[in-house]
């Protein structure tokens, strides 16, 4: 099919759906079409030459408003894309929109709702783009993790989320909210098509067509995080037929670490919009902005070094495994949207760096989606794919 | 002294001497001096207030124009400071203008002069904002360090050059060219300066007051590069009263792994420039990015692991010393303005991530500056430059 076909059929569907759904921030028909058709005229450049994408509205875009979720950039227009645009463009994609963040991609919602129960939040803070996937109004997305913002909204959406290793897909032109922590990610409808997105941009053949692995190690692990686990959590891993292997001593303080080096960070990434726009912020950013100004250096260096020790231990966590199993989320979407639900079981893994999948896994009592989260090797993502993968399949048929 | 005073007297030396040196990209004495007296009118913000910086033309500013060093950005305003502006800003720190970048911080130079030596080259790729320190325009100033970027200007022209730790200084709005080697440092005229300006701005006390280290255990090494070593360094280290320690064999191949990194990510972060504006790329830069486009990301993934190990070895590299001393550059500032030297001897710890800062230490055969350069271990500054400050003051009585 061509390029100006599957955009129409994209824009066909977000025409249908986006008024219930509200996934994107930016949307400008004719400029995609375009786009399309300039595509179409050029020879394929890559294997998803022609496909369209999603954007968060956290990457930059010269020729689509990019405002980062907040009224501070109302109207803003880049001079230059970010990296990932340009590199998904020279590889003949196509971008349909930007799609909704939550404010500086942190907690504050934006207007997106669950596509798959419209009274709940679909996660944050990659709100839009979890849903347009969901909603198949674009086969595939970007989106960003600083806490749990990629894993958790595709948990809840049910598609398939990729938080790569941690400096995997290049950073710039995206919002830098924690330099130590903000890391580029995925949404698919497919593991498969989530590697091949993910190589094609990162010029990395053993992504684009994934060696299969028939019978991956895997085990799981419940984490020092699985008291917030909900009975459909835990319901899900009592059916999981695995080895169990224990939480780590070492991760045990990591999540206050996370939120330690995230608060601090935030604060000097967003200096000049709190110097300049502090009443454009909302009250949860501003609180966090001046809880992480009073962080002093010497804290924020040991939680940076409580991190680096446990991705030192690291090789011990996984053994022999291919990839470990933990929760993605502790449930089901809450309803409403003034939250974007926890990131619980997303920070400690966003902050030793190591590659996460979310594949889809049935639904719970309420009938929305429940995701299982696999984490892998630093810089092994090809491996934790293939992992997952063959787990999908394995959930496919159960 | 007020603000306005401070920022007058720098303006006055600009005036008398910018037409030779050529240190600023952006210069607006108008609105620096009213920048300085709203500084005037404020309580005293931290220890620095109202001392006037230079900064380089590679951060985002949103009141003077940023251009990269590129014709691409010509006339370029950004929307926001970045990050490091904007926290000298609310430190009390006066902005008096934008330092010249070479070509977004790579190796095709701009105008400036070495003050030490006009027909020289005054290194790069923070030329501007060592020149100035150097000629005493502005007694602080931001740079960069991808490659050698801060450390060989600071040596070529005669003054202290401090890379933090990877990671310590926010990168937010600072234009990324390799997201795994960027580092932001400073210039100064001293270690302690140099330290100061870096604690305030990161909220460290331990280096606002480098505490004394009268006795610092310090070693050298001659590094894997000292083939490189003109006649000149060689004399200085063989001059040097100190205990000597072997390259480890892990530091052996890590120059052509830092040459990797820098190709594939830049290939990355400058892709829209080079999509969308080709023909204003120089040359030289638009070879490296073609270069960076060709390798395989299974090449890029081993050059990290390779930085990998050679960090996890660090602790055997530093044993018992505080500081190891290196090399800053091959020798003196070569003539012509053609390059900008070479980063041979700063390539390697840019990649490791370790703090580095290079204090002058007499001159050469042409009676240009020579500097020698102090490593130390990750996270852990304020021990490297209280070494360097004693090291500073014993080369000082020398």
């Amino acid at each position: 099919m061509s390029a100006e076909a599957l955009t129409r059929a994209a824009l066909d569907r977000i025409a249908a759906r986006e008024a219930e759904i509200g996934a994107f921030a930016h949307l400008d028909p004719e400029r995609a079409l375009a786009e399309a058709r300039a595509v179409d005229r050029l020879p394929a450049r890559s294997p998803l030459h022609g496909v369209p994408i999603g954007v968060k509205d956290i990457f930059d875009t010269a020729d689509l408003p990019t405002e980062y979720g907040s009224p501070i950039y109302k109207g803003h227009r880049p001079r230059a894309d970010a990296a990932l645009v340009a590199l998904a463009r020279a590889a003949g994609m196509v971008v349909i929109g930007k799609t909704v963040t939550t404010e500086f991609a942190t907690r504050t919602p934006g207007k997106t709702r669950n596509p798959r129960g419209p009274s709940r939040t679909p996660g944050g803070s990659s709100s839009g783009s979890a849903a347009a996937v969901a909603d198949g109004m674009v086969p595939l997305a970007f989106g960003t993790q600083t806490a749990g913002s990629v894993i958790r909204p595709a948990a809840y959406c049910g598609v398939v989320g990729f938080k790569p290793s941690f400096g995997l897909l290049p950073r710039a032109g995206m919002k830098q909210t924690a330099d130590g922590l903000d890391t580029a990610g995925v949404f698919a409808r497919s593991v498969a098509e989530a590697a091949r997105f993910v190589g094609v941009l990162t010029n990395r053949s053993g992504l684009v067509d994934l060696p299969p692995l028939p019978s991956p190690r895997l085990a799981f692990c419940r984490t020092h995080q699985w008291p917030e686990a909900e009975p459909a959590t835990v319901a899900l891993f009592e059916g999981l037929d695995l080895p169990e292997i224990a939480a780590p001593p070492e991760h045990a303080g990591l999540a206050e670490a996370h939120e330690t080096i995230y608060r601090y960070e935030i604060a000097g990434a967003l200096a000049w919009e709190d110097a300049t726009h502090h009443d454009l912020l909302s009250k949860r950013l501003a609180d966090m902005i001046a809880a992480g100004r009073a962080i002093d250096g010497a804290a924020y260096d040991a939680a940076r070094r409580a991190a680096e020790t446990a991705r030192a231990a690291l090789p011990g966590f996984f053994g022999s495994y291919d990839a470990i199993v933990v929760p993605a989320t502790p449930g089901e979407a809450p309803e409403g949207l003034a939250s974007t639900g926890e990131p619980t079981f997303n920070r400690i893994w966003t902050l030793l760096g190591v590659p996460c999948v979310t594949v889809p896994a049935g639904c719970g009592p309420n009938g929305m989606p429940l995701g299982l989260q696999l984490v892998g090797r630093i810089g092994d993502d090809a491996r934790l794919l293939a992992a997952a993968a063959a787990f999908e399949a394995r959930l496919s048929r159960s």
